[in-house]
């Protein structure tokens, strides 16, 4: 074994442990911004002719467990983000907590060979699986923030940032 | 070698040269923001009695480039947003030039076993080294978001998320 071999494995920027315990931190503080808003503006507020954050957090949803399972199973999944019985945050919560348990289960069926693999997610957004992850990851931290404006401008102190 | 070592000489989820290219990729995208802006709403324009958006691409100049250099150099760091010289827009963006180049000098001198190991950022914020630069770019991606609704607010429309 010479020396890069050894400083390879015991050096990865970061294990696979590490990424989805990342994700996972991001996607609670995303759920107490759900949690912060109230019922009717959830589905009913924005700001600058945007969207509710309803609606972004059902995009969220869409993208997160569909995404992995593709990135697990190799099958196509479409990106569907209409979810029609999301029609209240208790829904939503619920919806969630479903889905955290499903990246969960699907993040450990994927080698940490797959991470540097080439893939086309949902049939359309080419990339690596590494930057296909930190795509879904980046894509909330971005949504999310667009929450944190609209509790604001409610009045509303959101959680903090770096509270995971 | 047994298999394990094998494995994880093959597949590490990201490089370092990964990781860096990623966050060039975003702050290429926030410079891009930060264009968009009209001189007098950079400085004086916000939603929901929040920062004005050149305040926080200064945080985000604050954070950058003394991050990085603490994280190769070892020497502690003070977190200085206040950066008085950064008065208008082209010389926002020729410190943000500058933070680039900067960031790949430092970056190359940050060997991969840094990167598991435990620092306290800025004299206060603890963590390994990974999640300290994650921090730094969540944190750009969240703020840069609260500036993309400055932006529609404005109605201005933002550069797409995807184009970096």
């Amino acid at each position: 074994m010479d020396l890069k071999e050894t400083k390879m494995q015991t050096a990865p920027l970061i294990t696979s442990a590490d990424l989805l315990q990342h994700w996972q931190g991001h996607r609670r503080l995303t759920r107490k911004v759900i949690e912060a808003f109230p019922e009717k503006e959830l589905f009913g507020y924005a700001v600058a002719g945007m969207r509710p954050f309803a609606a972004m957090a059902k995009e969220l949803l869409a993208i997160a467990a569909p995404g992995v399972r593709e990135i697990a199973g190799g099958a196509a999944e479409e990106l569907n983000e209409q979810l029609g019985q999301a029609d209240s945050k208790a829904k939503i919560l619920a919806l969630w907590d479903e889905a955290t348990a499903e990246i969960n289960r699907y993040w450990a069926q994927v080698p940490d060979e797959r991470f540097q693999e080439h893939i086309v997610a949902f049939g359309k957004y080419e990339g690596t699986v590494w930057s296909t992850v930190f795509y879904f990851i980046d894509n909330e931290i971005h949504h999310r923030a667009q929450g944190y404006v609209y509790l604001r401008s409610l009045g509303i102190e959101p959680p903090y940032f770096w509270e995971r």
